[in-house]
């Protein structure tokens, strides 16, 4: 246990101003944000970040995937890291606190101990940064977290940057686009990772709490299916001759919602995507990509869902006689964030009395792929109405603030630890 | 029943050649057709179509909705047009025949007639003409045969140009843009319409006949249905609390093939295409847009099965708590075209010893417009495989040639008709 009598009090005025500023870039008309990776939305949001990091005194490096980082050498310029942070980027027609609230409440962790080492008496061990990962939604270029993912060496940058969203575009030419293929080294001694987010559920809202201590994440395993039948005319053919390929992707989806809610809350499922081709009226389909997802907390779980999916897609393809090819394009295994950083967390949130519980992630996120870099851990904060991945996503401001103070106090109490070595 | 001594013989050297030229204009790698109405690949068909027709010395009109006439006024400037002809529009990655056949093959017809009418001593009643009609398709802009739509009083021109593809253009700017938003008068005096087509289906190759007298038309119902639930993560959103429009869409698309598996061959039914948003991985779907069609020769039976897919939405609505609006898009009845012209068009194949047979058209063509200003029919001739609305849409020379001498000779007796008043 470490002492936090002299923690740095955050500016509630001034996190309220930098989310709404970084709300302005792809703002929608209904208050959501069009902020896909590497579009220019998201160049604009990243110049303001830099911007505004240059500003508080922060080294500013832009790696070669275009993550950012400004770090503030409050140690010493060799000092390893204490790193916060979560990324820029939107769902399409997405909220304006996914992601943006982590970089935003690192940022006022940064201004607020920055302002206390001014006048601190406390020895200070570690540097501070803070991280925007690229494309961590997924959404314009597959897979997820592909920046963290090559930073923690999941990925290759190579086959980061050759990632293609739909109009053939690649990561690499999108980020050149907007002035981020950066060539700067990705500082590698981080001494622990810790992303504040919004819980994007309802359960914190429900049970009351207000901060989450997130001690571990549900497996997530993604599918492409690949459904190939043959494009004919939707009159005249025959119902017997047609090779439908919308027709195997609906009894997939279907498929999948009935493993869910067969399973009693124990596996999630869901296909929230399908690429038609051509997408004609009168035009039976020749070709779909569908994109299924299945989630447990439980790995054995997943694991036999993933197989019983499997014998799905046989079943899809043989009614409809057409082919279907799987690509498991993600395996994201059940896992725990650092247990003393948990209890850091639920500490800091008992100091401040702030209602808190322990509970799981169900979403990805860069913290995941942290966790085979550095200690990690992730702080979740209410999402009203669990509402997520929709414009009208929403986090009461003093929910917003809450876990910011505690990000600031957990970051504050792990710099001025003794430094291990 | 009417001489047909003295017939034009068509050249299939010149009709071939035609129907090369055509296929050249949105030609895909895989030798189909990527030209929807009124796309500049359109634009360029209709211009090579206008230039032939003016150098065989016809007079060519563009009316208000871009529709293409060209008038050779064989009897006379003021006298009724004998009119044949069928679309240059295709389907997205569609064949090379659906649509150009009726064209190339009314434009042979006419060239033919011109030669023989330089040596002719029998009477003309009739001007002949060949019609291109804007967006038989309905690929680009809904609703289908919209051209013809128009001429036969159906739709207003301003409905027509108001017509928005998926980006929002409509069609009216689309052929301002290519130059075909005419000011022209379409011809009004037309005594009968004949359109040769590919039949698009498996029956004349099945039962080895050439040529097809089409009497009927199956009757057609379109819906859209406006799928609207709310978008949210696919992760931490509990199973209980989404509102999956794509979830209802697969329930409805399964249900749509189930009542066409039910009727024993009596009815059609598809689902070509759905406009998901957001679209994401990610993402539970928030809206569907569905398009379903049915299909039946007997009109309760389709009258029914439409009531049978408002309750079937209503189902998949509660089933997945979301709401689901219907819009009934196209009605078009089971009919019959017009006997006589069947007939002439029977014992003109029997003359050639061409192996005909009755059949009923199950998809819409513009003739089905036409039924309602004078007498019409149609001609079809085999596609192989019965494939049709894909690259390898595929007519055999021979049977391309067959119905293109039967259009000539059926448009060559009723031109040497006399004139009934």
């Amino acid at each position: 246990m470490h002492a936090i009598s002299s923690a740095p009090n955050i500016s509630s005025h001034r996190l309220g101003e930098l989310l709404e500023r970084l709300a302005h870039f792809g703002r929608t008309a209904n208050d959501g944000l069009n902020r896909v990776a590497a579009s220019r939305e998201d160049g604009a949001a990243r110049d303001f970040l830099c911007h505004w990091l240059r500003h508080q005194g922060c080294r500013v490096c832009v790696d070669g995937v275009g993550n950012i980082y400004g770090i503030f050498e409050i140690a010493s310029p060799g000092a390893p890291v204490v790193l916060t942070g979560s990324h820029l980027d939107s769902q399409p027609g997405g909220g304006r606190f996914d992601g943006v609230y982590g970089v935003a409440a690192g940022c006022e962790a940064l201004a607020s101990i920055r302002e206390l080492a001014r006048t601190h008496s406390q020895p200070i061990s570690y540097n501070v940064g803070v991280v925007s990962w690229t494309n961590e939604e997924g959404a314009r270029f597959a897979p997820s977290c592909l920046g963290s993912g090559v930073y923690a060496g999941r990925y290759t940058p190579e086959f980061a940057l050759s990632r293609a969203d739909g109009d053939g575009v690649t990561l690499g030419n999108a980020l050149a686009d907007i002035g981020y293929l950066g060539e700067d080294a990705s500082p590698r001694a981080v001494a622990a990772y810790i992303e504040a987010h919004i819980e994007q559920g309802p359960v914190l809202e429900r049970e009351q709490r207000v901060i989450g201590v997130v001690e571990g994440n549900w497996g997530t395993t993604k599918y492409i299916a690949d459904i190939t039948g043959a494009a004919s005319h939707t009159g005249p053919t025959p119902m017997a001759d047609r090779r439908d390929a919308l027709l195997a992707a609906a009894r997939l989806i279907l498929a999948c919602r009935a493993m869910a809610d067969a399973s009693q809350e124990q596996l999630l499922t869901s296909v929230g995507r399908l690429d038609i081709r051509p997408n004609s009226t009168n035009v039976v389909a020749g070709h779909v990509r569908l994109y299924a997802e299945f989630r447990a907390l439980d790995q054995p779980t997943l694991d036999a869902s993933c197989r019983h999916f499997e014998q799905e897609a046989a079943i899809a393809a043989e009614s409809a006689n057409v082919t279907v090819e799987l690509d498991r394009v993600t395996d994201r295994r059940a896992g725990k964030f650092d247990p003393e950083l948990c209890q850091l967390i639920e500490q800091v949130a008992a100091d401040r009395h702030y209602p808190a519980m322990r509970l799981n992630t169900i979403a990805g996120h860069d913290a995941i792929s942290m966790r085979d870099v550095c200690p990690s851990a992730m702080i979740f904060v209410p999402s009203a109405g669990g509402i997520s991945h929709n414009e009208a996503e929403y986090t009461e401001p003093q929910h917003l603030e809450a876990g910011a103070t505690v990000l600031t106090r957990v970051l504050w109490s792990l710099l001025t630890r003794r430094h291990p070595a």
